[in-house]
């Protein structure tokens, strides 16, 4: 039965992200959706934010479509132009390869929800607009660098070490 | 700016399926939101199904992933193994190649919504749960045959011709 019980889906709290980013992650979480129908095409989240949490840091896909659909609640569109109001029911595309980073922000006092729906491509470069850091996706692996390829900077490290 | 205004998204009505099975369609129209957002891996469409209305003829894909979640109203969930009630949040999940069709129909008396994604294959094949019939994708282009590619039974032709 293809219905899905969202009671059973694989929940993902935390964040990929290298420290001290991965911190700006807590209060987000998603159930994926995508994995417990068995889609392996397109990855469908249905993501959480609670008050003050982000969906990601700003980021573009060089080669992954994307789709959001707020379905709960109240957030903020971040992108290059500046910010725009999104409540449930409002839509947004994010075609691969337009280099304007984006992300969803709570702002307000209660949670919100999106549904996101974003292409699985084996290969895959996302840019962070806001600091120095790429991810790059070969062989299921994701590997965080400067965006220049350099390691990423440690703790301890200078801004210009 | 990548908010879509669902107001201007191009509006489908009508259907693709030769007659007489086109007719069956009527009180169905999508709004085609991943065209609007100039997506091109995956299609996303929000449709609405009036009262009486179906989302399609029962099918299934071979090549292409499907995600649907109800954003309004109700409706059932019609497959081979019977009829799942599916209202506002819930969401069913189709995996290419699974050889069970599935339908959405609106037996309620008020208009049922809900978006769908699909991959968007280069090639694919439909077949049609409860008819003699399919379609199979091939350069852009949709070809509607019976099941054993001979062509559809026209007007006035016996049920066996």
């Amino acid at each position: 039965m293809p219905k899905l019980d969202l009671s059973t889906a694989p929940v993902r709290t935390g964040s990929a992200y290298p420290p001290p980013h991965d911190a700006l992650m807590a209060g987000r979480s998603s159930l994926r959706l995508g994995a417990l129908g068995g889609l392996t095409q397109f990855g469908v989240n249905l993501v959480t934010l609670q008050p003050g949490a982000m969906s990601a840091l700003r980021h573009w896909h060089a080669e992954e479509d994307e789709f959001v659909m707020v379905t709960e609640g109240a957030c903020v569109l971040i992108e290059d132009a500046g910010e725009t109001p999104m409540r449930a029911g409002d839509c947004a595309a994010f075609p691969a390869g337009v280099a304007d980073g984006h992300h969803l922000v709570n702002r307000s006092d209660a949670p919100a929800r999106f549904l996101v729906v974003g292409t699985r491509s084996p290969r895959e470069i996302a840019t962070y607009s806001d600091i120095d850091m790429m991810v790059r996706r070969e062989d299921g692996r994701d590997r965080f660098t400067r965006k220049d390829g350099r390691p990423l900077a440690t703790a301890g490290e200078g801004k210009n070490g």
